[in-house]
């Protein structure tokens, strides 16, 4: 398959022929969330970008391996008043147990995620689940001299790894300048060096999450799961690794060095990053404590929303920029959103009444010009993944459509080739690769198909009362009916 | 708190006072899927059983830390065909990968689950994510001298256990009647008695899931990873483990060994189990060939089946008989139970209709009949979880409120408390409890009422034509329109 997609690697800065390492199969790794609160805005965004690859990868023929993980070896500590004494001695029903913690928000992100329409992973990995493979990967980069124990924990020494290695060309930062990651605990005092990373810590007393391993009781650094999840189910090579651009430094720029430092070989062929969400151009995030959760946005309660807005209107908003942009949170962008996807909406709704009949003299202008109409978007997915522009192209093919629904056209001035490529295109791109189509609007069928008929019982008799009160109903359940030359329909109101 | 409640336990075949170890804590732990095919009849009925109990424990305002292990340490090997060397040499993406299966699976267990409204657990724990857990339980056994290592596998000594442990009183069995589990894999000759069973085996080349363990590559034995995580997340001894009853020998009475053998004390306190389903009376299972998949049951598409079945159906069906005798599928029963489920979800609705006003004269005779009618509900819950009593008693109940609703009773006769008792009686048993309200008929209000003023205008008008037709809207939907002296109302199909 000789390959029409460019994307851009983070670690090349440029954007590059996507070849994969054993095609047809590609393997993919992405950072998932960290499971002890809920996924705002944020979360949506990187879950969604790597949806869209994901789903237009296989929609381009690869079989693609897509590793999510869930970090879930989290910071939870027993409550310091009690004392170690007191906590030793309670049943283990009355203590925390963190196990519990990560199961209620990993049920909670996985059903935002199903709103959202986004595609479970082909595995989804934990942290706490993997941690015999990242003892041994520990045990490795010790085994090659780029790790040392102090007091019961493993530190990577980034100086000794950075005279043989570009450490720093990922995220663009050279070494000198660097200073420690704010994200270590503790432990400053027992480094070699304050660029040093845990590898593996030791667990203090009232550290609740805690296994056994060479070096007593401890748990994992943050780095290393994703380094020894992704060798576990991709191998030591794999194909994508991707995250939000603030995962970069420390996070990514560690996972290449662990993995270097123990397989001697980098872990991912290209890297992927996405943008931020901002709110007032500044980034949305849990520490800045200014973002907005996925059921705050659905409800409409958050001081910051005007209104609810439904997890496809969000889709919508989100694949209207390129993943490579900042996208800045508004009411206006996300009510602009709601109308975009509404078009979308009834586009497929139309495209599948439209039916085809090959009698007509055929209109060979007219069928070059909806070719290329078809043909233009897939130009934006090809170019990174760039939803934006495809979006842009099918509303420009969705004009046609709607003049074909309208018969301002006449559908059969098209050949049966062209219609179904119309048909397919609009379909496929909308529904499969933007997965923009599970937005559920309850419609029972018989109730609107009742309604319409007497809708039109009651025009044919004047009976305006009447008429004005149906589409009232029609009004309160977000529709339109649609008086057209042709009969009555109803849309979405956009 | 003084329980009111009765279990069997079938650890003692009696009906015990339920007394948890700390209460108001309890601990729970049931043995959830094996996630290497779809979920059928059986399974849901497991699950839904000790949902059940988990919300009825909650009800009562137990604690309750409910957990619920996925088994996913499978059997699959690699294409033997292909040779080991071939293998070796794949790259890690062109190889089955066993995670991506338990994924698949697990995704749709949880789909079926969340359908038939069935709680998540507290906690759901992987077998392949307590490895660690399950090698220092095995050692710790070996330690306490009730196992031996053979070529790289590890089994029980069940002869040595039984000499100073009743090995077999769960399940009822004598140790010299016994034979080995047939779920064993292979090993025979490796052990010292047929009775061992493998606590860690060791792995064949062409396995494909295996760990590193003192003892050499392997994976562990299927009945360890109950203990291991029960241990883990409850405690070493807990308050009940449930699961079906096919699992009360081999699985349950090794579980009961290997904590024994370990941690030197009986893991549960309370062992339930629920019975099987049967079809002509035969049990329905894997292993049988006769099971019906969840999926085929929602959409009927299964030889055995009439038509499709609701997930609240199903749900209905299997509530209406005790968890602990046997339950016949049958269409009839089926149909039946869909009856029943709509008579109940009729009654939901109309008691959030009624309103009570309290001018009317009381009378004392009704107020005493209702509140013993919702007093009796609770019974049959209390009385081992008999959810079949209580649905009968609900029914009861029903027929009251159906009065009120209908006018041939005044709902004034009744005080205010007595009338929130009766709805709140209703509501919380037949919602929270017996978990049957979520089913969606798709239903936008505006429609339905637009629809009957409608209706109500034509049969005021005598347009019976017109009546007829609404009333076929209605019937396509399953509802039916409501003639009543006091006024217009729809319910669903029964």
């Amino acid at each position: 398959m000789v390959s029409r997609l460019k994307v851009y690697n983070t670690l090349s800065r440029e954007k590059e022929i996507f070849t994969p390492i054993s095609s047809p199969y590609v393997g993919m790794y992405v950072c998932g969330p960290t499971v002890y609160g809920d996924a705002h805005l944020g979360h949506a965004r990187a879950a969604i970008t790597f949806d869209i690859i994901y789903r237009f990868l296989q929609h381009l023929g690869y079989k693609v391996r897509y590793v999510r993980n869930i970090t879930d070896v989290g910071h939870l500590e027993n409550d310091a008043d009690e004392g170690e004494d007191k906590i030793g001695k309670k049943a283990k029903l009355e203590k925390l147990e963190p196990m519990e913690v990560v199961q209620y928000f990993t049920n909670r992100y996985h059903r935002v995620m199903e709103k959202l329409n986004v595609k479970s992973p082909s595995i989804e990995p934990s942290a706490s689940g993997h941690i015999l493979e990242q003892i041994k990967m520990t045990e490795e980069i010790i085994k090659n001299g780029f790790a040392y124990v102090t007091r019961g924990s493993v530190y990577f020494d980034v100086n000794k790894y950075a005279a043989s290695n570009d450490y720093g060309k990922l995220s663009g930062r050279v070494l000198d300048d660097l200073v420690a990651g704010s994200r270590e605990l503790d432990g400053q005092k027992e480094k070699k060096n304050s660029l040093d990373f845990a590898l593996w810590k030791k667990a203090s007393p009232e550290h609740i999450m805690r296994w056994d391993s060479p070096w007593g009781e401890g748990f994992p650094g943050w780095h290393l799961e994703c380094s020894a999840m992704s060798a576990k189910y991709l191998g030591k090579t794999f194909d994508i690794h991707g995250g939000g651009m603030d995962l970069m430094f420390p996070h990514h720029e560690c996972e290449i060095a662990q993995a270097k430092a123990s397989n001697k070989t980098a872990p991912a062929k290209y890297w992927l990053h996405n943008n931020m969400i901002t709110i007032n151009g500044q980034k949305m995030g849990k520490s800045l404590g200014n973002f907005i959760t996925m059921d705050e946005l659905f409800s409409g309660k958050h001081e910051l929303l005007e209104r609810a807005y439904s997890p496809m209107t969000i889709r919508f908003f989100i694949l209207q920029a390129h993943y490579r942009s900042t996208l800045d949170f508004s009411n206006e962008a996300l009510l602009a959103a709601n109308k975009g996807y509404k078009k979308i909406a009834n586009g497929i709704k139309i495209i599948k009444q439209l039916t085809h009949n090959g009698t007509a003299e055929k209109d060979n202008k007219l069928i070059e010009e909806i070719n290329k109409l078809c043909d233009i978007c897939y130009n934006g997915l090809l170019d990174d993944f760039n939803t934006a522009i495809t979006i842009a192209d099918l509303f420009n093919l969705l004009k046609k459509i709607n003049s074909f629904y309208t018969r301002q056209l006449n559908i059969d001035l098209l050949d049966e080739e062209t219609f179904l490529k119309m048909k397919n295109t609009f379909l496929i791109l909308t529904e499969e690769v933007l997965g923009l189509s599970n937005e559920n609007i309850a419609r029972p069928e018989s109730f609107i198909d009742g309604l319409l008929l007497i809708y039109k019982a009651a025009k044919d008799n004047k009976e305006y009362d009447k008429v004005d009160q149906i589409r009232s109903f029609f009004k309160n359940e977000g529709l339109v009916i649609k008086d057209m030359k042709h009969g009555i329909d109803w849309a979405y109101e956009e």
